[in-house]
This record gives C-alpha cells, structure tokens and sequence, in this order.
C-alpha cells in the first residue's frame, strides 16, 4: 500500500509544480460567521468611563453582565465549479490562524485558493482565542508570545544554533524550501496563544463539524491534536483526515473509531533527524502503529522519500507548496473524493 | 447641494433592496497580506519550558529578543468585472475587525461581497491589535472588553434602559432595521480593543494607504478619526472619504489639507436624540462646518431624513443594508468614481 503510493507520487510530482495558474476564481458564495462558545457572568466589578476615542465623548461602561467567551471565526469560499465531493476544512496550527492558508508572507499564491481553483468548498478558520475568533480575559494562565528566531530554529527552516537576528548571518538546512526573504514578513502573521484553552478549541471545532461536515479536515501542526480530538468525537462526519506535521496524533486507546476514516500524515525535511521533531515525529508514528492495527488506513509520506527535498513544518508557505497542494489533492482523489 | 443630493437619495432608494442578487463572484484575484507595525527588543526574561499541546514534546522558549508588533492584516477580493475606478478601503469601528462587513449576523449578505458585486476592488483589513493583526504584551493600559449588553444601547439598536438579559423583555426603537434576533451572533464578532494605540493603529493604515492607493477610504465608528487623520496625512491618496457614522471627525486646523477630498458622511436614526449620539454627530457638524467653510466638499445625510428609518449604529448589518450601500454607490457615481 504505502510503496504503491509512494511510487504513484513520485510520478506526478515532477509536474505538478506547473500546474498553479492565475485563472479568475468563479464562487457560487463566499461569506463568514462564527461559531460555537459560550457564554459567562460577570459581577462584582466597578463602573467605568471608557474615553474610546482620544477627544471622543466618553461612554459609560458597565463591565457587570454576562461575555461570550470561546466562539470561533470561519470564512467559507464556494467554488462554481465545485469538484471536491465534500467540504473542505482547513485548521491552522499554534500562534498563527487561517492566514496560514492564505497568500504566502512572500506574495505567492497559498493553499486557500489552491484548493478553491481545485474545486474544494473550503472552510477556514481562525482556532478559539486567535485572530478573528477573539478572546477574553477569562482564559486561565498567561498568553505566550514569540519572539522573531524562535520559528526559524522549531519549523526547521534552519538547523539549531542558525537562527541569528543579522539575516545576512542566518543559514538555514541545504535547500530550503522557505522563503526566507519573506521570514519577517511570515512573523506578521503571528498570534498569541493560550496553553490552557484546548477543550474551548475542540468544543468549536465539533460545533463547525456538527454544522458543515461531513467532510475534509486538514489540520497542521498544533491542530493535529484537535484534528484526531474531533475524528474521534465525530467519527461519521469527519470523512477523511490530512494531517500535515500534527504535533500530536490522536488517543491510542480510541483507535476502533478512526478505522474507517483514511488518514493523510505528511512531513517535511529533516523531521527525522531535528531533536524535537525526532519525537513528535516517532510518537505520531507510533498511535499509526496503534491505529493501522486496528485496521485503520493511514498513509504517511516523508517527503524526503519521495523526493520532495527542503520542506520546513511550513509547508504550505514553502516554495514548492503547489507541488505538495498537488500531493494533497492526488490523495484525495485516490479515496473518492473527488468529482 | 445638500437638497439637490437628498432629492436624488430618495429617488432610488425605494428600489435600491431589490438591488441584491446572489448571483457568482467573478475575482482576478484575492489574497491577504500583513502590513506596517516595527520591532522592539526584549530582555532580561527567563528561559521557559512551554508544553504547547497537552501530552505533547516540550519546547524551549526564550523569550528574549526581537518581536514584531503593531503590524496590520488586509484581505482583498479584486473582482474581474471591475467598476470601481480605484480601490475601496473598508475600515471598522471599535472592539470589531473586518468581519463588520462581511456576511451580516443573521446570515444575510454584508456590504463586502454588496461591494465587490459593485465592482469595487476591496480591500478589508483588521486594525492593529484587533483580529488577524495579533497583539502583544507591549500595548499600553489594560483591554477593554464589552459585556453583552452593552453596545444594545450604545450602537441604538434600542434607547438608553432597553437592554434586558431576557430577550423577550429587550425594547427597540420603533421599526429597528438591526437583526435583533441575530444580537447575540453580532457579539460573537466582538474583540478586545486597548484605547492607547490610536497612533499605531493610524501608522498601520497610512502605511496601506501607501502601497494601494490612490482609493476610496470607508470608516465606520471608531475608524472615521482614523480616517480622518490618514487623509489629512495623505490628501493626493486619500481621492474620497465614505464615513458612516464617525465617532470623531477630523482636525479642524488641518481642513485645508482635504478640501479637495469629496465626503459623505452617514448617519442612521435617532442619532439627533440620543444622549452620547446627539453629541458625536453635533461635534462631527462643528468639524464639517469648518471643512466646508475652508471649501471642503462634504455630503451630511441623516438617513430618517430622506425617509429611511430604524437604522442602527450598525448600518452594514441592519436588514436595510443593500439600500444604505446603494446609496453609496450613487453617491461615488455622483463624484465620478464609478466606470
């Protein structure tokens, strides 16, 4: 199964790069809302006269009553030309949001449209407390923020110890496919996030699957986890999981609810070899042991292995990105789904 | 001019909400980028251990160095059949971000994608700090965040003393155009909002206003003093100002810098009675007073005037609002604006 995969890759993706176009983008919709949370009571707490506006008339504001906390933003795009047999959901990972997804932080064309001009309805969303989905005060524990090298070293864009804040001395893994002269801009995109917040994003996400699915969940990094949560709670909406560098996998011992769902784990380089994500690595590839005995139908893809060189946990901003947007959508189609 | 103005208002109105069609969105292109903000250097913190997913690998977090801060997210949509002869900027008021203008509350369609069908090459973006912009630790002062009640009143959805936590003992205005059993989805859309970041906030939209226009500038609420301030700040770029319900207007010293910036300002009902609203829209008269008499060119509408009534705070989500967008088209027709 997995060499017979591999070898099919292989074929197209020589390819594939050229196949990203500039084509006008035909939506039968386009809209957002958002979803989910709750709501809580606050009192005990003085009133206050809130100048909003330097100059401006001061309001009175009574922070007494009741705050929706935990809701989450979903922009949807619906292509006219719709090909893909389900929608397609798109989760950003940790300290970012849907803009992931969106235009690379060079200017080139991102996932999101990729896969709107393959004919995918494609649902993005910004997680629990990040970006659009907004947050409140009454989140346990403190925010963390990151400073500009942090990324550069745990997304494998450069090696440890590369990351230097002069860019002319930073060095980065042979061939990296970030681009690198975009790094700072890739910064911009960040969000801070909250440690302790998890349950309030799988709470969302179910809701966003109970509203939309069934369908396509694509998750990365940080939202492998919610991905694998939600499977779990949702085994007959969540139709199909692509999995691109999860941090986690799902629960071990949870597996039987995952058989019937095919499941798509993609890394790129050097996750082999880097000293975190050796481990993150072995323990997704460890519950796809547990899951695979089970009888469940995973494909994991090194793409090193199949000769796809340079790729950072950014894959989806990474040079190459139609090439493995292409990898994606070959996948999807070997399961049925797409028209 | 003013009586010339409102009798053309009034002409079409009436046919204006018929206006609206689901018919596809046709984009040469869409996309996002980040802009603007600065970085600012850390130092002296200690070294953290943070388990970012529960179960998961830790990561080594330094939290010395550079950040990056204030920056500004932008989303575009560029329709293929374009009318609108240069960009329309959309900017939203307080405690909001750019979901103000996309698909309304109740579900029904926002001035957006209104605007895009128009023809007009948008572009939407979230204020620093707000939404996809990301915030950090560095803001001045503490957040404000909005209990459930409070923009009830304060947007005039309904008078002082109409709130109610029980919805069926909540009052309107008489004939209120807000989708009042979509209130609680409104505040979902909500965000936290710091009242010191005015300057960074302005920096980020004069540094979009450089890189896109010459254009149409919208603001609404809490954007009009932004507005304001970039046009006196870019008088050749800023080419016309749409400001809905502005908080604040702009410098009454600087008036000769935009005398040659077309205005339409909006306001929708019982904004002449409220107790803050009277106020704000009196204070915005003083300014046009001053701009018109230094020969500014300004068009003040208060909608009840010319015979539309019920209009909320919230103009863009009211069930009237492919009229108030119509009439704004016309007017930008009626400066020339439109192919």
């Amino acid at each position: 199964m997995r060499s017979l995969l591999t070898t099919a890759l292989v074929a197209f993706a020589a390819s594939a790069a050229l196949a990203q176009t500039k084509e006008p983008i035909a939506l039968r919709d386009m809209g957002s809302f958002h979803i989910g949370g709750r709501v809580v009571e606050i009192t005990g707490q003085p009133v206050k006269e809130v100048v909003f506006t330097p100059g401006g008339v001061p309001a009175r504001v009574d922070p007494n009553g009741a705050y929706q906390v935990e809701q989450m933003y979903v922009q949807y795009f619906l292509p006219q030309n719709r090909k893909g047999k389900l929608p397609l959901l798109m989760w950003h990972g940790g300290g970012l949001t849907g803009v992931t997804y969106e235009t690379k932080p060079d200017g080139g064309e991102g996932w999101l449209t990729m896969f709107i001009r393959k004919g995918w309805d494609v649902y993005i969303s910004d997680a629990v407390e990040r970006g659009r989905s907004g947050w409140t005060n009454t989140f346990k524990g403190e925010p963390v923020f990151l400073p500009q090298g942090d990324p550069w070293e745990r997304f494998r864009i450069g090696p440890p110890g590369s990351w230097n804040a002069d860019k002319a001395k930073r060095t980065t893994y042979p061939g990296a496919q970030f681009p690198v002269e975009a790094y700072e801009q890739f910064m911009k995109q960040g969000v801070p996030r909250w440690t302790t917040t998890d349950d309030a994003i799988v709470a969302a996400y179910i809701a966003l699957v109970d509203k939309i699915c069934p369908c396509v969940v694509m998750v990365h990094s940080q939202s492998g986890a919610f991905g694998f949560k939600v499977a779990e709670a949702r085994p007959d909406k969540v139709k199909a999981l692509v999995a691109v560098e999860p941090t986690l996998g799902g629960d071990a011992s949870k597996v039987a609810l995952l058989k019937n769902t095919p499941i798509f784990m993609m890394f790129g380089d050097n996750a082999k070899d880097h000293p975190r994500w050796s481990k993150i690595r072995q323990a997704d590839l460890d519950y796809v042991g547990v899951l695979r005995a089970a009888g469940g139908n995973v494909d994991v893809v090194d793409l090193p292995d199949i000769g796809i060189k340079g790729n950072s946990h950014m894959l989806m901003m990474d040079k190459n990105n139609a090439e493995t947007a292409e990898l994606i959508q070959k996948w999807l189609a070997g399961k049925g789904l797409v028209e």
